[in-house]
């Protein structure tokens, strides 16, 4: 599984690196490479390997594979400005905003999620009903009923003096990060008209393990291996899975969860085992 | 032409309250809808007019001139951040970070750009190679080689030495006002599968000669009836198209562009009156 998603990872960098060879020379082009640099792209893999579970041509599913990696970037970007979580580090590089400046990270972001719908309406990337469908399903996950939602949640829950609940942080990562997540999970399926219901469930219980994981990371990991600033949440008073389950507690929801997300895959028999080591994967991740 | 304006204003803001009234009742929801009102919608009535021309459906064209309308509102949220333009007034109210704050504003403003694409990919706006035509133009109009990079460009211009000459402050505009500008004003021609070039002639000159105006207004008009801090650019020591052609040259050029601009449209003969009124209107506003 990891050799595959390495591989996937090089293909979605490439076509990234190409598209954007085109941009210029000017700041705002120069910061969205970077920012669109070094990341494992998972999200990008789900796409990959739902495509190929449907027989999906791998050179279109590139496009939206690029395209969610570029939309994943720029809520990164967006994320780390001091107005947000204010951090400095991103990918154990320095975040877009302290390597150039504010209104820099500001427009690398808006012209990031621009890109990711330009990809994803490229022609070579299918049939226009099925770009047509992508954008549809990839406006509506990404925006303020989707990620953006999840985002102001969250923003939300910093300003109130009671703790979030299990159900509320399960709502609120489900928008938040597992909007994406199940865009990308199923849009292999959306391409080939398949139905969308197992990888749906796979993508749910993935995205809630991915978030679970997140939060272990952030209190039992160091900065160096996690490429990012670790211990925030605990120091902010912030309700996490963690905090809510235990360290114990929360690593068995999510063994749980992957165990849920690789039964949702069974109609695919073993040609899901790729997906199913990804949501492994996910759980033991330090980064 | 007035009328017609103010008619098809109130229908894309209907258009756009129905949609936003699914959007609950967070800040960023709430936010999203201060945000996209008030505004003049010359870019939607761009659209629904360019689609009158073609015979295109109204109920149809109304999804890409809500769309474009989003789209604005989006980047004067994010042009009016402390970190680029700082602006404290916008459409005669309060802007968005400072009736609510940074984070709410950034985020309303990525919500804004999702949603543009949201209404411009929804089944009733056509059929699929319509909308997958419309979101790569829009994509492209909107990202790192269009709008933002005319941004990018206004901010470097802001950090040398050299004020920008007549042909730099041109190509600057023609990205960061004019690329959106072109799009509305061809949308209508796309929906119906004519040919781009009359509208698309139309547009640039208009485009020039709205921002003729927008440099007109910050030297003589007054924030009350501009709905917006004025005297910006010249305090700033900013080469704009008043700085550099004076204000009697800078308004006899928009007259110009404007003769062009309705010229261009002579294959259309008196049913493009509307869009050669709109014309006229553009470098007779004070707001």
């Amino acid at each position: 599984m990891q050799d595959r998603l390495a591989a996937d990872a090089g293909a979605i960098q490439t076509h990234l690196d190409q598209v954007l060879r085109d941009f210029g020379e000017d700041p705002v082009a120069e910061a969205m490479r970077y920012a669109t640099r070094g990341g494992k792209c998972i999200r990008g893999f789900l796409v990959l390997e739902g495509a190929r579970l449907h027989d999906v041509d791998g050179a279109a599913a590139l496009w939206p594979a690029t395209a969610i990696e570029a939309l994943h970037a720029y809520s990164l970007v967006h994320d780390d400005l001091p107005a947000m979580d204010n951090d400095a580090l991103r990918r154990g590089q320095p975040t877009v905003h302290v390597k150039w400046d504010e209104a820099t990270a500001i427009l690398v972001g808006d012209a990031l999620q621009s890109l990711a719908f330009e990809l994803i309406s490229h022609p070579d990337c299918g049939p226009p009903a099925t770009r047509a469908d992508l954008t549809l399903s990839l406006a509506r996950a990404a925006g303020g009923q989707g990620m953006v939602l999840g985002q102001a949640l969250d923003i939300a829950a910093e300003s109130t003096a009671t703790p979030l609940s299990l159900d509320q942080i399960t709502t609120l990562q489900q928008a938040k990060t597992g909007a994406l997540i199940l865009w990308a999970a199923t849009a292999g399926a959306r391409m080939a008209g398949a139905d969308l219901a197992p990888l749906s469930a796979y993508a749910r219980a993935l995205g809630l393990a991915f978030q679970i994981q997140d939060d272990v990371i952030d209190v039992t990991g160091d900065a160096a291996a996690a490429g990012k600033a670790v211990g925030k949440d605990a120091a902010a008073g912030k309700a996490t899975f963690v905090s809510l389950l235990g360290l114990d507690g929360a690593r068995a929801r999510a063994a749980t969860l992957v165990d849920d997300a690789c039964n949702a895959l069974s109609c695919y028999g073993a040609r899901a085992d790729t997906l199913r080591g990804l949501a492994r994967f996910v759980i033991s991740r330090q980064n």
